[in-house]
């Protein structure tokens, strides 16, 4: 199976926000964005695999930037890391001002996949190679963050998370 | 402001999964869970605060269990913990097995929403009083992922975040 | 078949009012609340029974309150009776108000769902056995208002409607 | 005001049955059908009266023919009665079977819209002027109905209601 | 396989313009009409057909009128002409204004489908025979547009168009 | 008001084709690949020009390809020549194997947008400048197609249409 760039799965979706999509003061639904973002981390991560792929888990999202009615929203995900049948997808979220036409960052989040067969048992992914600055930097962060994660679900003890440790010595 | 018990803002939401929220091995998709997630935790947050409420943020995911096309899912929801102007919301989700009727837990997830005034700006909402032994822990544990949504973003550093430090301990 | 409680179906499903589903008066449509309704009643017939129900009529409802855009609305529904294949389900409506968070009710309805096999044919359902005060009532309620139901649909001879006459008597 | 006849009010809306909205024996979900009944009835309201309406009430609606996936359904709604400002909407659905073209009748029900001003204050509507056989019927039977709605609703006593007592004597 | 006339595929959808489907100037999207008369058009093949039809395609559609929210929209679907195994539906879009019930023409758009069996494979389709004056019109302006079609595609040579050079000479 | 390029105003959707878009065989409906490009097209011209932009014209569009039910679907859409206040947007739509991964061209479409006031008035939108092969042949072929549009509205005497003329010569 052969390594692939983090480009080959970068996968753009833009699209606008309205009206049924907003709470009460027009900016677009947290959750509505949540979903956005797991329909285009599961097509970046299955253009890596060319598998069908199911959402493994979400990290920890913080919304900092109301999305206004009307905005346009470009979702903007690749794969930064491709472990056994697993893959972390990071996710770039922008937003863009009409009449300046400046586009800003929205928001950022991680989801990661898991491949798998047609009856759902996980199967193997091809390696990721980073290759730009950033997509070195989280390629490296990836593997502190599985190491939460699996700390957080019980399946690894602390002591043996040593990625993580680092961060708090 | 008087105090609130966690069971005023319980929020329940039960509903089938359809053929359009679902992915090609029949199981729903984990975004249309988290916008369902944050449906039911954004009306917690408001039972609570009586407030227009925003999402500020989502503690990390794990999909441990698929959810097949059909099912009954029950998307659980309560405040966990008040603070200045943000509640933590924990929620359970259930699935339930047409033929036994047996009841699994599904998933969990914390969500953070901010209450707002029209102008989007924070306003204060009332304390939050766990009464049982379930939303006492998760009361108590809402300061330790508070300390840890904070470290991560930059905003405390991991020296100050005493209650999160000492799980590495 | 072991008969089961009224609270054994009992079905929440909480929700707000988005604006693709208000009419031009900022209310929800009376047709999506109906079809809101038959959700709640569908999933409770099927706890009941734990087949595949399909809906089998509706009773007349009536509108009396407007629920306006941004409102949460509580639909609440519990099977009232079972016959031999058919549940009648009573679904009570509750919205309330953001700011006091005071409850009221909306609306009331009365579904009846059948309970069937894979190829559509009805099939045997448990026995209900109604507890509160409020539940018994609807208990009785509901075999009157099957005769009403095969009177207009021309099964039953008025004269046969022994329970329905008593009423204009 | 000048009165008007059915025939003006007359609504067709004619559109296929997808996947997302039927029951997992591949038929139309009884609530789905109940909203199309109810955004046609209302075009018709809205086509005789020229005003903002709102849903009063739905008349018992029985679902005899399951509608399957894939259907062609043809909504049919006529102003059958108008009152002071409420008018009944009489809507026939029509299915139509794909090889042999042959429609049959799936549903039939009743709906009551009231015409309001933009507070949501009713106001008068025209007359209705019956035309053909079936058209005079239904405008006879709506007497007949208002009156039952009245008594179930505690509005009327059921000994004023003459033209319903008439059916059980 | 007997000929048809064009009444015995025409088809009408009258629906309302909600707040999902308008653009910031409360119009209804351009993409949502096309999508309605999608719709409408291949019930109309399918009802001449009686098969499975597939878009082949649409003609220059231009949007003269603004449709704004609220609106009362009618979308009125025929056959115009068979072909071998495609047939041309004229679409005419109808709104139609509250307050006065006038009536007036918003679009015109000419869709060509294929009927085709399970396999996808183009099947034979029953002739059309046009009756008014403005069928007959439209049948034969068909003939002229399938050429136009087949120049644009490049799969026929514009001096063989000899209905389409008409117009040019 | 400063013209621009091509790349400037690049829009690109990617998502997935779900149950509720496909028709019986299970393919994308047509209408709804319309209503996509629609909204591509539009972020593109609004892009372009920094306006509220509306849909003024579709030119003939093709179904040559199949879209299956849980394709990856990728609409790509840029100005390619800009008038006083309408821009022609064209739009190439891609499909990509799961399996092979290989992108083939499903389709290919041209709209035209006009920017407008907040009142709906048309203003002035920048020039464009065409800058790769491909960007400069549809610039070309935009002014023959805009007099095509022009002389089918009945707006443009075939006479006066050199450029399109030149198509028969």
């Amino acid at each position: 199976m052969e390594a692939k760039t983090a480009k080959d799965s970068r996968t753009i979706m833009t699209d606008m926000v309205l009206p049924g999509e907003t709470n009460p003061i027009n900016n677009l639904f947290g959750g509505e964005l949540l979903a956005r973002m797991d329909r285009a981390a599961g097509i970046s991560a299955r253009r890596h695999s060319r598998r069908i792929v199911v959402t493994a888990s979400v990290n920890h999202v913080a919304f900092n930037r109301a999305i206004p009615l009307g905005s346009v929203v470009t979702v903007d995900a690749k794969v930064s890391r491709a472990f056994k049948s697993s893959m972390e997808i990071y996710i770039d979220v922008w937003i863009e001002d009409r009449e300046s036409g400046v586009k800003s960052k929205a928001n950022e989040a991680i989801y990661t996949f898991v491949a798998v067969d047609e009856t759902g048992r996980p199967v193997r992914v091809p390696e990721l190679i980073p290759e730009t600055k950033i997509e070195i930097e989280r390629y490296e962060g990836a593997l502190r963050r599985k190491q939460l994660s699996l700390v957080l679900a019980g399946k690894m003890k602390p002591d043996d998370a040593t990625e993580l440790k680092a961060l708090f010595e």
